[in-house]
């Protein structure tokens, strides 16, 4: 291997002077943005990064939520490896490909068949354009403030703010993107999460046209808040009525239980979308669901309504360590690590409470988010921040980085892992309780000005 | 490691059996589809491919054209089990990504700054993207026939037949997938690669809202031949004077020249898009471009206009292994390859004299292309393949597959990789030889039909 793929013993300083040279702004992710510069990793381990600078940090964020079992676990290690030297891709299908389609298919009861591709993106652009395959029809609507990645139509109402999102009953389709074209802003709908009146209301203005409705369960940026069961139910019943599918994204989410968020709800969704933590720290992303709508892919038809493939889909890289990511996150490993998330909430909101600051928390399975208000909030609108809040909160950040050496996710989001103890949640909520006593007064600052 | 993640020593067809419950039509990317079943890869090694039936084959497919160093190339393996020890992707940047953004701008003269994503869909759909935030208009011209990956915009009239593709003057936006919603087809202007006159009438009548056209400059499906370079010109000239941008898609047609096939011109395209062989057998994409453009993406302005990130995208694993790939795909290989590619052309034509078959050949740089016609198409039309010659071809592919043990394109295609010889070169003309001569009545009677 040539010097200029070694460590050069430069600083994240040195090397972001340059990458600003070639990539605009210096980063290919905005998530690992950061002013002055951001941070460069050196290598990671378990539940430890540290940077090339030499600093140490536990990793509450693990890639974006994305690795369930730290860096560098072992027995992914292990079979990559032997993977790869067997070859990472091919022109013909690999056997891991349907013994893990198997494996998921097995564990998520909604999810007659899956199709895998590269990214959470792909997945849930997927898992769209088999919607709209299935029922002929153009429209989806989705919450404000959801993210599901970065297609355009999914991405509509992802950063509406008090200046451009209207009418809490009727919420403007407001673009991410400059430049997007006026038809992905009319085929996308966007409601109020969690609010069962309002958001039927929006459905049935457009009953006619309605492909499925996509919602992420727990949303993290509409603040990571679980849909009531109820309100489940409501979309469900409406989509079987109005001849309209209901799409879950459990990119995030999936994490929560052994089949996903979706064992919590009495009613299954029509499709699925995966992605982050079944690619076993790989690129990854999946689409699956009833037998009937997943037909539209399959080129033994006649009319294939449907045409997908992807070079590098399910290749056996990443296949192999979703893989046995997977079968180590068994239901033991699940029901350990939410029981260590519920340790970990709980002494977070101890900490609310010795610092005494208007803090609330949300979260379900192994996440949770910190939010500077006193209620935890419901709706994207309730969890929005405004720029006074964000800095405060990138303060808060930038302090338990430098400081207290753990990362979190830019939110103020934990994302646990199955390689953390007991040992991570107390430094967790130590660090966490130092923060709040360092910054009440801004937190309570911002706060004030709320009211 | 489980019992269900080893080799199994099921067949092929008894894999598939059990795929089809699971998946599909059984299969996560069509291109690897096969009737009765597709073949399943047990391992590779440089130039030969074994599947998990036991029969070993010379790979002519190398993954449909990601694979510049064929399979499991050491330099690659070495590198990536070292980076695989330190950790697969990380909430923070890493030095690979900046060294990879060094060497590819480097490389390529138009490409001043450049991003990193997952897939070449992911590169064309960033790239639309960033020239409709860039100009704030919406449409966007492509040509007939052209493959862009899966982003439903960059897929119209991407298999249009004589029963939908109307006027060749004016060619219909036909949709792919069912259900594509009206705007994505009105947003998309078609024209007839290679044809200056109609293209660029084409283009005229909708002057004011057109943000970019979108060309691959050997478009695999529309022919594989180049693009002229007068075209180019006239395309650029036209973009130029009407404030719109040229992108170039060079995920497939990197390989042709150590910059790209764009060297190959006089005039430069405003932004690239890359995948396939910049992975190094990982999923990967990248665009990039002019700095003024590639601006829109720098989370350092104020107004950002077009946000944008991705778990996984510039990981460490994809980046070293892409880094190492293009390190090893130097001028000297580059060109090395084109020769041997070159040969293998020269002894295909000869092999097409030897039979006396009605067949030509068109390519460029270490990728060319069969057609069952007797000479070279040049437009999406002429090299439409009627049902009948695809049978045709499909019966040839697999005479080859079963009985000469190689692996072509299902396009009847071949993508070169630097590990191969003469040795493998004289096996596909010989084999290529039989196949004329095996199949010579039913490449003659397709053709009279054709008349």
């Amino acid at each position: 291997m040539s010097e200029s793929t070694a460590n050069t013993r430069k600083t994240s300083s040195e090397i972001y002077a340059e990458a600003l040279q070639v990539i605009p702004g210096g980063v290919s992710r905005n998530t690992v943005f950061h002013k002055p510069h951001p941070y460069y990793a050196s290598h990671a381990k378990g539940a430890y990064v540290t940077d090339i600078d030499g600093v140490r940090r536990v990793d509450f964020a693990n890639n974006m939520a994305s690795l369930i079992h730290g860096h560098a676990y072992d027995p992914i290690v292990e079979a990559v490896i032997a993977q790869l030297q067997r070859g990472t891709a091919f022109t013909m299908a690999t056997e891991i490909e349907v013994a893990y389609a198997q494996l998921l298919t097995r564990r998520v009861a909604s999810v007659d068949k899956i199709r895998f591709v590269n990214s959470g993106t792909e997945a849930v652009m997927a898992m769209m354009k088999a919607a709209r395959a299935y029922t002929g029809k153009a429209k989806i609507a989705k919450a404000e403030g959801a993210y599901h990645g970065t297609y355009d139509f999914a991405e509509i109402s992802q950063t509406s703010n008090p200046s451009n999102w209207g009418d809490p009953h009727a919420p403007n389709s407001v673009p991410l993107a400059h430049g997007t074209p006026p038809g992905v802003l009319s085929d996308m709908l966007i409601f109020p999460f969690n609010d069962i009146e309002t958001t039927l209301a929006i459905l049935d203005a457009h009953a006619d046209d309605i492909a499925a409705v996509l919602i992420d369960p727990v949303p993290h940026r509409v603040g990571l808040s679980p849909a009531s069961n109820e309100y489940i139910e409501a979309l469900y019943a409406w989509t079987q009525k109005n001849g309209a599918l209901l799409l879950f994204d459990e990119v995030v989410t999936f994490r929560v239980g052994y089949g996903g968020t979706q064992e919590r709800y009495t009613v299954k969704p029509d499709l699925t979308a995966f992605g982050k933590i079944i690619g076993g720290g790989f690129p990854v992303g999946a689409f699956g669901g009833r037998a009937d709508v997943m037909e539209v892919l399959n080129p033994h038809q006649s009319k294939l309504l449907f045409p997908h493939s992807g070079t590098f889909s399910a290749n056996p890289i990443t296949l192999t360590a979703g893989y046995v990511a997977m079968e180590h996150y068994h239901q033991e490993a699940v029901s350990r690590l939410n029981e260590l998330s519920c340790v970990a909430m709980k002494q977070v909101e101890e900490a609310i409470q010795l610092a005494q600051v208007p803090v609330s928390i949300t979260g379900a399975g192994s996440m949770f988010r910190v939010h500077l208000r006193p209620s935890p909030p419901v709706t994207y609108r309730e969890a929005y921040q405004k720029p006074e809040v964000v800095q405060v909160i990138a303060k808060m950040l930038d302090y338990l980085f430098n400081e207290e050496k753990m990362m979190m996710i830019n939110t103020c989001s934990v994302m646990l892992s199955t390689v953390m103890n007991q040992t991570e949640i107390d430094y967790l909520s130590e660090a966490l309780l130092k923060a709040f006593r360092t910054f009440k007064p801004e937190i309570e600052a911002v706060q004030s000005k709320e009211v």
